[in-house]
């Protein structure tokens, strides 16, 4: 990883810079629109169906929403995790002094099962380097040989942080490799807020052409699922978003995306699981202190890991950049209801998800919280909601564990 | 139906004409490439792949193609189907004296228990037109629900091709509803042609941005999944397509991309099923006659139809406008074959589609008669391939029943 020293501020300039980076390594990932999903989301939820929840009694929220999902399962490596990677390892081959010193024959490390893994054995290959993955040995055989097959070494170790960590640090003064941290880190932040960005620069695209259409009479020219039917406005801060809704685990996309918002006037939000308390952003938002430690076993197993210190200090706007302005809100759901979310993501807008992706849509349909405040923020006209669907990366025997009904 | 003799000529100006006609009210659905899927297709099979197979002890082919999905699977009512429903209906619509006789009041009618008769459900609602779908009494009762939710009034026969045609003859005498075949009829066929229409203009554009991309040094502006570091050819006829595969059961969707690739120099391919004869279009191809039954219990269950009459005469280029070009060739598949191929698009390219929509990819992996035939034809710079994914109307329960060892 580049040194803190020569990281660039946080700021929407720097997503920008980022982005420049890694376009030619990563892909451009579509934007979907569905009028059914619309549909669904916008219409008020019965009192029977808040019946044993928080808002039990409550006049249930009356939202109305037009969702913008940002596919990047369909990144390479199958998830936003690409973005990170490409851009903690493009920085590092430009810090002074590195190649002199041999990085490029050092390499880099890491320790992950999940898709930071992934990512990184594959940016690593692409600029010519090794990469060191500390796994713990349990892990799922395909995992293993995914990260293999992106040509990086794999070095099994226990299955605590602690082990992980050490065996890393072994690693690392063998080698000589730069540690790259899957989220708590400022260019790894930077990185993932280039997802943002692409979805904020898309959907203004999308409605520019609409409306261009509908002015000519001729059809719309975009290679982006909308229908040029689909009701449109034009007039909404940020090119035509007018809040964005991400996945929080460590918060390293949760946090990019502050970034890639900052000065456009689109609202942030954060999704969380709240099984055994994987809520811990909202929580550590709610009394002020990061939460430094979660043990959750929730389905949306991305999700499992506290905020990390640098992604903290963004979502809380305690960056000297910031102006004090951070995440928007966080807010938390119960694993059936991730479920249910993923089930409409896979049958409505037909594509596959993983768990974690599920988070967000999950939130917009039955947080009355979250409902609510779109209710009364967005009055009669709504909001055009982009969603980040953060990764794609589960088999057929991984749904069938997770629909044993079905 | 309008009126056989009103019908415009079966050519490539027709389908552009139909394209023009339904557009507001269709999808322009994404276009998906990637670079796994393309290594895959492109790696030559082993000798002992093909143990078993009327290809063992042959040298495996050696093809290079590089295929771009068209995710109809995206389409409204999940499925290529509107287009011909639409256009069905727009056509009518314009029939002289139909208005005239009441048509609006008398609407429209078919028997289908399949995509089709939700699209045309779709299609009569939004053209303010009662729409009356015969379906067997036994079927699946999300289907029956769904076709009634777009607003389609549903009459119940007997399962046996005549039980449905006598109730759907009652049907049409007692409201002078005009009948919209499936597959069978030009104006089906035009408004499924526009599927590969599309294709060619996605796939165009996105080679055309890569290129001026590439040129400049800035980043690709398509919203297409499309990598720039992927291999591009832009020499190719057709806009940058050298080939377009789609499935073929009644044969309205490949029909129409035969029309939709007239003079471009695109070869057009279709996939089928081998269950039970499933193959029909290929065998009577072979003995130079249309097979006019077909039953098969393929799980590529959109599939099980025989081609149509006028289906037949496009594929076989036996029309006045064809000057002799219809398919180029019609390719068989496994069930197993299927499978596998489905699995890679849900694992791999993250979609969710329904068996029939990956007959083209398992000939494209499997079919060695397909492979050699890129590899001769081709040669070393290989295809750019587009493949039709038709539909992607499958619940996780049908999931479930389709990978019971997952």
């Amino acid at each position: 990883m580049a040194d803190l020293s020569t990281c660039p501020p946080l700021t929407r300039a720097s997503v920008v810079e980022a982005h420049n980076l890694i376009r030619p390594f990563v892909h451009r990932t579509p934007v979907l629109t569905n009028r059914t999903i619309d549909g669904i989301v916008s219409t008020p939820r019965t009192a029977e169906d808040l019946q044993g929840t928080p808002w039990e009694g409550a006049t249930p929220a009356r939202p109305t929403l037009r969702i913008w999902f940002k596919c990047e399962n369909m990144q390479r490596v199958g998830a936003f995790k690409a973005r990170g990677a490409f851009h903690a390892v493009e920085r590092l081959k430009r810090e002074p002094g590195w190649e002199a010193g041999g990085g490029f024959a050092k390499g880099v490390a890491t320790h992950s099962s999940g898709n930071h893994a992934q990512a990184l054995a594959l940016a690593a290959r692409t600029a010519g380097l090794p990469a060191h993955i500390v796994m713990p040995a349990i892990s799922a055989a395909p995992k293993v040989a995914a990260t293999r097959g992106y040509g990086a070494r794999v070095v099994f170790s226990g299955s605590t942080a602690a082990e992980r960590e050490a065996v890393a640090a072994e690693v690392m003064a063998a080698t000589g490799a730069r540690l790259v941290p899957p989220y708590d880190h400022p260019d790894i932040i930077l990185g993932q807020g280039t997802a943002g960005l692409e979805l904020q620069e898309q959907v203004a695209a999308a409605k520019a052409q609409t409306t261009a259409a509908s002015g000519t009479g001729a059809g719309p020219t975009a290679l982006l699922y909308a229908s040029a039917t689909a009701p449109q406005r034009t007039t909404a801060p940020g090119g035509g978003l007018d809040a964005i809704m991400t996945p929080c685990g460590g918060g390293g996309l949760l946090a990019g995306t502050v970034l890639s918002a900052q000065g456009t006037g689109i609202r942030v939000f954060g999704a969380e699981p709240s099984l055994d308390g994987a809520d811990d952003c909202a929580r550590g938002l709610a009394q002020g202190k990061r939460i430094e430690a979660v043990q959750s076993l929730t389905i949306a197993d991305g999700l499992r890991t506290p905020v990390g210190v640098h992604n903290w200090a963004v979502l809380t706007g305690d960056t000297p950049e910031s102006q004090g302005q951070g995440v928007h809100g966080v807010y938390a759901v119960g694993e059936d209801q991730i479920r249910a979310a993923l089930r409409l993501l896979l049958e409505r807008l037909k594509i596959v998800v993983e768990p974690s992706s599920a988070v967000p849509l999950a939130v917009v349909l039955y947080n009355e919280e979250f409902r609510r405040r779109v209710e009364t923020d967005a009055g009669a006209d709504g909001w055009d909601l982009g969603i980040v669907l953060s990764g794609g990366n589960v088999s057929l025997e991984g749904f069938a564990k997770l629909f044993p009904e079905a």
